[in-house]
């Protein structure tokens, strides 16, 4: 039988988040493997507790993540931006493909949110596969992403009836705005670009999920500080912070 | 105690897809509520096999469906086609309100997919609670929603690196793409109105997750005729058809 490559979405850090079918792709792999960013990075260590309470015999293996290339990004060079993703993908691939060759079985990578939303781990088992030396079947099992478990705290839906969601990035969302856009869910946030959106509403969510969860909703001008506040205590509080939040034009 | 509403995503008809948070609530409720269109709704009875695996004993309440006015949505009259929406949502409220008021105790309400995309729940939901006569806490709960198993039957990220997905309905995908989204996730779809588009990229599915589950991806000038064909089978086999898709600009 094919080697199975299970890549699993885990919601957010609350094991409840887990589908049946994601638990039992947990219990029927040989091992799970993560990304850590440093030795005591925090989000394995969330990870790990997802693990203990629904499959605590499986081996976690935790591979080191090559460093990626950020200047790109800080300079806002699109095309280099653009190849230091691909770089870091290609990296990862390897280090992955090394684990994969070392250690047979059934794998299962532990994807926080849904792997079909601003994650790179299919991409990047789809690099090693290219390469040739791992034959495996990959299936995917869709979990809670941050921006469902937004609504659900927030207790809202996302759109207007019938209307549009433009999905994108903290880094996006300038352009998004300038397009047209009147409904935004913003992920993948490093800081809060809101200047100029004060009559616009937000919803937003840090640490989804997780014990150090903070919500906070309003007009952006009535709120942007408080957000701001609530963002860097979160970080404080628990050693790291993955906000996103819904913007919409009043 | 104040009594609970629990809005719970079940997923798309396979009982696995449900969470460990969504199978508790269920478990915790003291009925089930879900719309019914007619006698024979087939998708109350996938409704109705999801609480078999999960709350065999849950009770499950049917409240028939207002009719809803659909003329404005035929004639593309959007005010008329909102007003339409508004009273269908109230006629709705009012249904939910006389079983809630009947019948003590909390309640789940059953939603296909996740309540945050593309259903009136919620809305309904909070109607209730503003007519006055219905005290409770609401509560929501996520659940896998057909775009994410769209994602991962096709084994695809939404999106390219750090890039945008508009999610609409089938309704309004042509406006987006004249507005310049080049990477859609298009809902709710009567029909398939992709002429012109022969040179994007599409990843379709219907049914998704449930044992009728078709899939068709390629350039849509290639596919198209398969997947009208297959949109078709999936309706004569199931009795049902949902359908949705990503659509990128190549």
């Amino acid at each position: 039988m094919t080697r199975r490559l299970h890549v699993v979405g885990i919601g957010c850090g609350d094991p409840a988040q887990l589908t049946l079918e994601a638990v039992a792709a947990l219990r029927g792999a040989s091992y799970a493997l993560v990304p850590r960013k440093r030795a005591d990075d925090p989000l394995v260590a969330v990870r790990r507790a997802v693990l203990a309470a629904h499959a605590s015999d499986l081996p976690l293996v935790e591979v080191d993540d090559p460093v990626r290339d950020r200047s790109a990004r800080v300079a806002g060079d699109t095309a280099a931006y653009e190849q230091a993703v691909a770089d870091w993908h290609a990296a990862r691939a390897a280090a992955y493909e090394t684990v994969l060759e070392e250690r047979d079985g059934d794998v299962a990578f532990l994807v926080w949110g849904d792997p079909a939303f601003y994650d790179s781990t299919l991409r990047i088992v789809d690099a090693v596969l290219a390469r040739g030396r791992v034959v495996a079947d990959v299936r995917v099992v869709p979990g809670i992403s941050s921006l469902q478990l937004l609504a659900a705290a927030h207790r809202i839906v996302l759109h207007e009836v019938g209307q549009a969601i433009t999905v994108t990035t903290g880094r996006r969302l300038r352009e998004a705005v300038a397009a047209g856009a009147d409904n935004l869910l913003v992920m993948l946030n490093a800081d809060l670009p809101l200047d100029g959106l004060d009559d616009w509403t937000i919803w937003w969510g840090a640490n989804l999920g997780a014990p150090t969860q903070r919500l906070v909703a309003g007009r952006v001008g009535d709120v942007v500080d408080e957000l701001r506040a609530a963002r860097t205590a979160v970080q404080e509080a628990a050693g790291w912070v993955m906000d996103c939040y819904l913007l919409r034009r009043s």
